[in-house]
């Protein structure tokens, strides 16, 4: 096995990889919304093709909603050396508001920028450039050593964007088939776009419709203003109330599960320079929001929040409609740490707005789903093997950080298959994930490749 | 003039009348979306042929805006018999949510329902029905008679729903030509379903669109989400804060010029025996919301309100997307009374919103329009002879009222035109106006029509 020889193979077929991602990129694989449910399967069957010819035994997987891919590969499992399992997932976030977008959502192309070539478009972050970018690695392997150096076992989603609705069911039914040694879960980023990353901590999240319904019908505000309730008016209250003047979320209980930082990670952190003024400049913003007495990394990676995605309710067209609508709506969705238990926030939440409403106005609550926060363990020596193969790449010593975001998966692995998981990425936050404009460096692309080879490499030798 | 034979005539031929106003109906004038623009001048075609072909000097005028229909008829005008100037709009609300429709808005019918027959559609009560009212009165009237009993002045607006843009200048252009002895304006409805009324008093309106923008794209909340500012939090707080717990607006100053109701007035209101507990229940509420130390009827005649009648921001699709928006947007409109001046309102909510914002988050301010409450006079002998007229054909007392709604026209032709104005018109609170499923009652139509050849035979007799 040469990784040099593997990794030149990479460099020379960039383009090739490039073109490969550009054809997964223009299918239009909207989760969430049931009118692109053709183009998911269409995803995920280009997938499968593009593993077999790499010598997978791969397949489509149906559920009741989009389909799992799952593919096998390399030698037998060998003592010591690790049986790994690759995670990505081949859908999108919807792209309204398609407006904001200067060229097409589903049209990707290169382009040049001020900070060097990106590749512009709907999922080329988030997840199709990550996942593409341990097939590519797997390819180059494949082909330059005629087999992969240990055992592999590719799992792809379709439904990550939308809940994971079939997630967690597919493992129960497919345990025994996709357990491994370790997961490797590739939708995560640099530390502050520099700093090759491993998340060792996530948060969960609680998501939450609410409809609340009023009169029977929309009502003239000439004729029963100031007297017929109004549900956005009730609704604004409900919001506006579930976070104090200081940023602190109200809801009874909600801190009760929320550990505070440890000492030596706080320092970890504390030294890793994070920049949040720039941050938020570079989103055009100045005043950090949320928690008035906790650090920037604090808020995003270790603090639970609560955050209005949506809201909408009577007339919104142009011009003026002087109505009191019957129902307004919102969508709210609360990051998890520690131990919040999903389910207990739901009940306070439910209970916090029943409390909010006057007998005549009911609240319906649905589409709600949630997955608590995941803490990995970093005893295993591959999280510190793997942490050497990236700072060989990247030329920078590599860290342990926390995220965000919500990947449930890394729960469902560690409870349903036994595994801890590796998550490592290399988006950067400006790449407009989950908004107009989305793109992903041409260099994380490259040098994740890069990366991943690396890191198999390290993991098949060190046993 | 013969007034029996008149009244015998409308009963002989309200079939025809019917059809006459399905035909209007079925034109999609709503005037707010500019995509009906040609629909609203059809509209305003079909009023002036109908008006020529009842002898009317009848012409539409254009406006920068959709156009007006002003005609002219009866004989030059006579000492101590007033010349009348009429009033209407030929425009509609939009039809969203069009799902609520039982039929299509725009295919009118007449329906028996348990309360008797009406005419479904939209504008069938707002104003397409009204407005025909008294065109079929003047038909009847020139069959019967040849002529018409007084100088009468058709004046029709093609706006009235997206806050009258034209009106203003149009007025102030043509002020000549449209100047009458006393206007008589038929936008308004019966009290409480079954007292013929002459609204004496109408709220005016100032209407608000506003824009926060905080961050310069969506931003993802499991990267952003308690760091970065969230401008439908900030929205819903400032919409929150609008209104306290007893239902008081609490905009500084915005109570300074609301006169208290006078006694007199206030036993009138009190003898009305106004049922607010079955207007609640008719739409499906029974908590009165507002000011919690007014009466019902104060609430919605005499009191200044705020409602917020649309809202918007974020992801409103299907499934969910955990975005922090850039923007998010409301409409909130302000009822006002008395004293209130729109233009300092206007400033005290400029001052209210901006007050709320840090400093990275701006807001626009847009669509803004207003108009101050208008009380009219009732010392004018005309209003004791249309009061006797509308007794005499609904066998009951009719009653001078307020009106919770604005028609800023009235307001208009007091300061443009200098003439008093008289509200009366036949709409039931049960009409659906604004909603889906809008009517007007066959009953409301037929006896308007009988109503208003009594008052022209009573105005012209009363010379």
């Amino acid at each position: 096995m040469s990784l040099d020889t593997v990794l030149v193979k990479i460099d020379g077929e960039i383009d090739l990889a490039l073109d490969r991602l550009i054809a997964l990129l223009k299918i239009p694989s909207i989760s969430t919304d049931p009118a692109y449910k053709d183009e998911c399967r269409n995803a995920a069957e280009f997938l499968v093709n593009d593993l077999k010819s790499i010598g997978f035994d791969a397949g489509l997987r149906d559920t009741p909603g989009h389909p799992m891919v799952v593919a096998h590969g390399g030698p037998d499992a060998v003592e010591g050396v690790p049986h790994l399992l690759f995670y990505g997932h081949y859908d999108v976030q919807p792209v309204d508001p398609l407006e904001l977008w200067d060229s097409p959502p589903f049209e990707p192309a290169i382009e040049d920028t001020d900070k060097g070539k990106v590749i512009r478009g709907r999922g080329a972050s988030d997840d199709k450039g990550q996942l593409m970018t341990f097939i590519e690695a797997m390819r180059a392997w494949e082909a330059v050593n005629g087999a992969l150096p240990c055992r592999i076992t590719i799992f792809l989603e379709g439904e990550e964007e939308s809940g994971s609705p079939s997630l967690v069911p597919f493992l129960q039914d497919n345990a025994e088939e996709l357990k491994a040694d370790i997961a490797m879960i590739c939708d995560t980023g640099m530390f502050d776009g520099r700093v090759p990353a491993i998340v060792t901590q996530l948060r969960g999240l609680l998501a939450e419709e609410i409809t609340l319904k009023a009169a029977t019908r929309d009502l003239h505000s000439g004729f029963y203003g100031g007297l017929a309730q109004n549900p956005i008016h009730l609704l604004t209250k409900i919001v506006a109330d579930l976070r104090d003047d200081e940023g602190h979320v109200t809801l009874p209980g909600f801190y009760d599960d929320v550990p505070e930082l440890s000492d030596e990670l706080r320092a970890q952190w504390d030294g890793l320079g994070f920049d949040a003024d720039r941050m938020l400049e570079d989103v055009g913003l100045s005043v950090p929001a949320g928690e008035q007495d906790r650090t920037a990394l604090e808020k995003v990676w270790s603090r639970p929040t609560c955050e209005v995605n949506g809201i909408w309710g009577g007339y919104t067209g142009d011009g003026f409609k002087t109505v009191l609508p019957a129902e307004a709506h919102a969508k709210i969705s609360f990051r998890l740490v520690g131990q919040q238990d999903p389910e207990k926030i739901h009940a306070a939440f439910v209970d916090f707005v029943n409390a909010r409403l006057p007998e005549d106005v009911s609240c319906i609550f649905s589409n709600g789903h949630g997955a608590p926060a995941s803490v990995m363990s970093t005893e295993d020596p591959a999280f510190e093997v793997a942490r050497g193969a990236l700072s060989d790449e990247w030329a920078v010593e590599a860290a342990f950080v926390g995220a965000g975001g919500s990947i449930p998966v890394a729960g469902h692995f560690k409870e349903i298959l036994g595994m801890d998981a590796m998550l490592i990425g290399f988006a950067k936050e400006d790449d407009a994930i989950h908004s107009p404009n989305e793109k992903y460096d041409v260099q994380s692309f490259h040098k994740g490749i890069r990366s991943w080879a690396r890191i198999l490499s390290a993991l098949s030798e060190a046993a």
